[in-house]
């Protein structure tokens, strides 16, 4: 079989594919390489591993199956279109990424109730603030944690955040242990708890349901963390929203615009980490995406 | 009776002492008596609370309890050579510090793991440095944790760092649930663990415990977390060891020097999140240390 790699690998992973499928014939994506050439060499695969473009998947189409190097599958909403041939199918990197998403995910929400990014700020000065910060770090034990979306990113912070003593509730599909089934008991929720956890799929359904109103409505001291997409929030909203202190932070990994330009409003808005859709990095990452892809 | 209020209280706290032990007679200390008027007040008093100067306590005291407002009690180290009186009783704060303490301690760690401190400082230059920082982030699933010390705030560390999937080695007093129970196997410990939670009171017998031999030891990606004292560690040895990356990092809450003076080498050590002996606060602190006494 032909197997046409286009996802980005390191040396270890280029190796484990070398020894893994020899038995194959391998067609490594390079840049250096002319749109035609690309075409033709894909053209004659019957699996791909990476985010391809999208319009290279056509009705034409000879491959089998492709593996993407990520999660997310945005990038192929409307596909239908296309008429792909029957039996062709595509498969995410489901599971990857919730152990490093979890710890970014929980480790920002405790860096705000910790003031660790205030701290960072206050060792860079060589200032002593202990007592002026103390009164206002808060502890995790007994919030209320709403979570958007039951996969696995969803299933661990639920996990851990239960080990903090939290109560949480679910935002989910029907039939997978969710809380909250209607709009009107989400606009309920986002009043009462104490952090809204984002991490649900970019869909036509979930563009744009942090919507202003829903921002609007939560507690003063509320944290919003979106580890899903940008496409998720309404921006200006939540800018507006911490800029003005009517919520008390969030933690924000994606943003509509990445890489956030100098000069952007995300970059000063207070009580905000921004990690810079790092959430599902880890050392062993692509070694572990060729092994999942293998 | 007379009860010797000498801790630091909020509006809060003071109304509900107020209430809550009204039938007895209350004398608060006050920075502006003369340490004749307050000896005199004190020297009455059958219950205290508040860290009171040691030299205050002498084998002519009425006082039949202190309450202190801390969990550490090194202040009262060697007042057996004051002949107190027989039925003198001390209590600390035990228990009340374990949530702030271990959502510091495990936050600290987080940051390091997830760079969420260069982020931070990141956000201040606004500078894109997502795929620069990814390859060297990490998770807490699979590391192995030693947390030496077997009271509430190790204990608490000890169930939240199982929900993230660590394995956890316990350092403590015999037949509390130890798993290790020599000086050779803590040395042994040093040299294989991810990470080393020091969460032990400061006594004779712990002072000088993090000593150089066991910092050298330790792995280079290893982190050291000092939520104790500063008197566990031998600092220059830490210092030296971070400046060098012979170790990974630390989250130092406290120091021998408190608070630390600009231009301590502290300040300069990279991979290292410094909170200002500030874990064990949290907004309602003063409150429930006041709830606690009564």
């Amino acid at each position: 079989m032909n197997v046409y790699i286009y996802a980005h690998l390191d040396e270890q992973g280029l190796e484990l594919i070398k020894q893994s499928i020899a038995a194959h014939e391998l067609h490594f994506h390079s840049c250096f390489s002319s749109p035609e050439e690309s075409g033709d060499a894909f053209s004659k695969s019957d699996i791909a591993f990476g985010t391809v473009p999208a319009n290279w998947l056509q009705s034409d189409l000879k491959l089998k199956w492709l593996q993407l190097e990520s999660v997310g599958f945005e990038y192929y909403q409307g596909l239908e279109a296309n008429n792909l041939p029957e039996g062709f199918r595509i498969s995410n990197l489901k599971g990857m990424f919730a152990t490093p998403s979890a710890d970014t995910i929980i480790g920002g929400i405790l860096a705000l109730y910790r003031k660790l990014d205030q701290f960072t700020l206050s060792k860079t000065k060589q200032k002593w603030r202990s007592l002026e910060l103390r009164p206002s770090m808060r502890t995790l034990k007994g919030k209320t944690v709403l979570i958007l979306g039951r996969g696995s990113i969803g299933m661990r912070c639920q996990k851990i955040l239960q080990a903090f003593d939290c109560d949480t509730l679910c935002f989910g599909r029907p039939g997978t242990g969710i809380d909250i089934d209607s709009p009107e008991a989400l606009d309920d929720a986002f009043k009462t708890v104490d952090i809204v956890i984002t991490c649900l799929p970019s869909t036509p359904e979930t563009r744009g349901m942090i919507n202003s109103q829903r921002i609007a409505s939560m507690k003063p001291d509320a944290i919003l963390v979106n580890a899903a997409r940008g496409s998720l929030v309404n921006e200006p909203a939540l800018i507006h929203a911490l800029q003005n202190k009517s919520i008390g932070g969030a933690v924000i990994d994606v943003t509509k615009d990445e890489p956030i330009e100098a000069g952007h409003p995300w970059w000063n808005c207070p009580n905000t980490i921004l990690t810079q859709h790092s959430a599902g990095g880890y050392d062993e990452e692509l070694v572990d995406k060729t092994r999942f892809f293998i």
